[in-house]
């Protein structure tokens, strides 16, 4: 794990964004759960260039989110398949679509819907408490180290920052300040 | 909308990538969410410069994301806050750190740990349906071109690529491809 991109203290969010937070992988990402899986389909992505593609699925392969296929022996040409990995990342994509559509549609409705079809509706992603099964928002949340975290960075200022704080109610822009509400 | 970004048609992700797709953004939306708000505290990520980051947070309070209020008249200071735009997009990342705990902790455990204060119990996200309150995977959704998307792109090759195929279930690197299962 890169320290620097973790800025020098472990984060599942950093780990995430250091593997996803370009502006092509979520779109790689996207058209590989759309059912694309070959090279030349990738590259209909208008204005990626055939380096920006071919670095983003190997890092992709690397990090075992994509797995290869060979489909053509002469000349040998692979396709990329999501592992268990990669098709679990669908719930960051389907918590980009649904706040996309929720916040970004400029009043047209969503471009692409999403039917599930274990239920037969058009539905959005909603984002829920593994335990108690109610909708999750800042407002109700703690953050503490875990586990993972290693003890002899708990005291850095820049952790201190952020994990000492009452980090559960920031203040918000329309005032809701803690201690205020 | 950014129609390059956007690779000629319209899609949440694109719109999404666009403003949150950089190694910075995530970093700097989770400090948000972690109580953060003033320039110098931001600027505690390591490694980010001050023009990257005055650059970064310009374009998410323009985007609506943060907003800017003054603490400090002389000289002028101002925090960021999140928005309430701003406060909704924790579902995002929630789903990023809901994945990262899972792949990428290395057998560490989660290093940040994450409490539900309506349950008590310490949590990550899941990703439900928002009608019938199943988990959504990959398996049992379909995509199509919604209300939003301009019916003079429908048939357009890129589009009839990603959006006309069974795009449901995909083939996967373990095998299931459609059909066979």
């Amino acid at each position: 794990m890169d320290d620097a991109t973790e800025n020098g203290f472990p984060c599942s969010v950093a780990r995430v964004t250091d593997l996803i937070g370009d502006p092509w992988t979520p779109l790689i990402l996207r058209d590989a759960v759309l059912g694309v899986r070959r090279y030349d389909e990738f590259h209909h992505l208008k204005g990626i260039g055939r380096n920006t593609l071919s670095q983003r699925l190997r890092k992709l392969v690397e990090a075992g989110i994509l797995a290869t296929r060979l489909y053509q022996d002469n000349p040998p040409r692979n396709e990329y398949l999501l592992t268990d990995k990669g098709r679990d990342l669908f719930g960051v994509l389907a918590a980009m679509l649904a706040w996309g559509d929720r916040w970004l549609d400029e009043g047209a409705g969503p471009p692409i819907a999403m039917e599930h079809t274990r239920c037969g509706h058009e539905v959005h992603a909603e984002m829920v408490c593994s335990d108690c099964g109610e909708h999750l928002s800042t407002d109700h949340v703690q953050f503490r180290l875990g586990a993972g975290f290693p003890a002899e960075l708990a005291d850095r200022p820049d952790v201190r920052l952020r994990y000492s704080r009452d980090a559960a109610v920031p203040a918000t822009a329309d005032g809701r300040a803690p201690g205020s509400g």
